[in-house]
């Protein structure tokens, strides 16, 4: 079974490195840019990659939704495998393309749009063969790791780190998708799609953004709270319906989380049978995100596991799960939710009762209206 | 293709129950204890196994080395695929039943040999299909991290924590397999020869044992230094070798190992496109073990990948990989590797120059020999 790679990106290029050097050859390259290098390898015409019968495995890298989802369609459509990177892709058109893969008896795979290098998604669809899984949750996004590990390790406020973050290529010049949390939120969508035997959407998360925490955030955290803070992705069973959300999150010093530092991941499943299992790693870059594709390529050409998809009809309910929230505000609104509250000048810390994740998000949609740099986290 | 256990102790029935509540019939049970509630599924007579032509995949969760080294060759000769939870047998059979399991064409599984209920030594072998492993490492034994663990956070000393560890059930009557090395040097072993595609014995590990640990070493570590101690297991390739073997170790605070806590285990992969790969979870118990042997027995179910078996000849040098350590003794034994020394009364507390694996633990035996009850660490 020969390879086929589309996009020589940063990923793409990983990915194309990663099997090369392991001995597997790869056929094709799809790219519009000129690649000397590649030679013959290089095409910018995908018929050419569709209508060759010895690739049975296409590895996409490019990113965004189109072309990406006509060239995943049509691969799975003439039998081709189909391997990706790609969160956006995937978390879109997750149905159609579970779905297209099953009628055409080939393999789906994308380990890397979750995690980037940790076999991550890999090892949930291991774990739910044999496992009732109960909640999925972690760190999935390492620019908005990166920013609060440095904010909390060398005191600096937000925006100063944020630009490091750019200098240093970890975030955008446009940083939206990671610091108001769509990165990780279609990240915990996909996970929890795989987790729970079910079709998340994108639309199903709740998010809290992080962009609004500020070193005096930090200071109250980790100074009044004695806690420490991280951005993570949850998906949680509840009694008849699961609650997906993204949430700056208070947590222990001593919780395994808080000790993941700069650009680096974590996730973890929690399993009637396994208990908590816990993946960490580089959640992005060539080479562990290339790899990552690398060896969702060699799983189909050494005979990936037959796809089993049989999704179930499960609610998704963000006001089933309850826990204290944290809110630093500079709104008057009054809520029969808090419970404690400390004020500096204007500045107002909240701790609030045990409230749902619906209910909070809707009150800070008011607070934000007033006070639009109003900072909220889940209190772990 | 029809399941078959062998030994219906804690692992046993833990995978049995896995695999049954997941829809897998288990057809026989092997075990020499009656078990009424298996009914006709349990018998004594390895041969009615064996000879069950159904039966493609027998899981040994026995333990020790007989009767399961023979059931083990008998398995692979006809034809069976074979998966253990014993890392006693794997380590000391390892290229014998890999060779056999090649020959007939089956697979050999063992997830659960090294970390339990984690997937360890699955993602390991995943991982070498295209990456370089440099170095693995981690905390493999439950029983000396639960120690280490509550030492640090209680201020108990060793006597009292592991007594409370046997009450526990978490240590054995005889605790000495895991708290002089044995078991982690195992584990050690069978990580080792997957990583750097060789066979590593173990006789090929340089061990020293946790159980001199004290309070003042603790305390020595905790306060003078601002580190904290680990028991941990390495293999690192060196230029021509590799390094293997077993210590406890001196770590960062911040560290992730230094929040592992309790009985749990975290193992880690370095390799050269991935980087780091950490795997976190329960050691040990009855459900999570027993899961990670149902994994490996629907991984047969499911076709697994052809078993790839060409060893490489490695050398194992302890001398070619060198650290610091930490030693604690009351031997007046000089040393021209000692490098800064503290003392309080007769004890004294030593930080060595950069030494290599073999020389510190040749010089352990000396300094033993006078000081019975000296304490060494190396210090990353």
């Amino acid at each position: 079974m020969k390879i086929a790679i589309l996009g020589f990106g940063v990923v793409g290029s990983g990915a194309y490195e990663v099997l090369e050097k392991a001995g597997f050859k790869v056929k094709k390259v799809l790219d519009v840019r000129p690649h000397p290098e590649l030679g013959d390898v290089l095409t910018s015409d995908y018929d050419e990659i569709l209508n060759d019968k010895e690739i049975g495995v296409v590895a996409e890298a490019i990113g965004g939704l189109e072309p990406a989802h006509t060239f995943a369609v049509k691969a799975l459509k003439a039998g081709k495998s189909f391997v990706s990177s790609n969160k956006h892709l995937i978390c879109t058109y997750y149905d159609e393309l579970h779905t297209l893969a099953k009628e055409n008896g080939v393999s789906l795979c994308y380990t890397s749009s979750a995690g980037g290098g940790i076999p991550w998604l890999y090892n949930l669809k291991r774990s739910v063969r044999c496992d009732d899984i109960y909640k999925i949750c972690g760190i999935m996004n390492g620019t908005t790791n990166f920013i609060l590990d440095a904010m909390i390790s060398d005191g600096r406020d937000f925006d100063e780190v944020l630009k490091e973050a750019q200098s240093l290529g970890y975030a955008e010049a446009n940083p939206s998708a990671d610091i108001d949390g769509l990165d990780t939120a279609r990240k915990t969508a996909i996970s929890s799609s795989i987790a729970f035997d079910t079709v998340i959407k994108e639309s199903d998360v709740s998010v809290f953004g992080m962009r609004n925490i500020k070193k005096c955030d930090i200071d109250y955290i980790t100074k009044k709270l004695g806690k420490t803070v991280r951005y993570l992705g949850y998906g949680v069973k509840t009694d008849n319906s699961v609650s997906v959300f993204v949430e700056p999150t208070i947590i222990e010093k001593g919780a395994l989380e808080a000790n993941v530092n700069k650009n680096f991941n974590m996730i973890s499943l929690f399993g009637e049978s396994v208990g908590r299992l816990s993946f960490y790693g580089q959640g992005a870059g060539k080479y562990p995100t290339g790899n990552a594709v690398a060896q969702d390529v060699i799983d189909v050409i050494n005979g990936a596991s037959p796809l089993v998809y049989e999704p179930k009809d499960v609610k998704t309910d963000n006001s089933a799960l309850k826990r204290k929230y944290y809110i630093r505000t500079s709104s008057s609104l009054a809520s029969d939710i808090f419970r404690a509250e400390e004020k500096d000048g204007d500045t107002r810390y909240i701790i609030t009762k045990e409230t749902d994740v619906s209910s909070i998000h809707a009150l800070a949609k008011e607070i934000l209206k007033e006070s639009p740099d109003s900072f909220f986290a889940g209190i772990e």
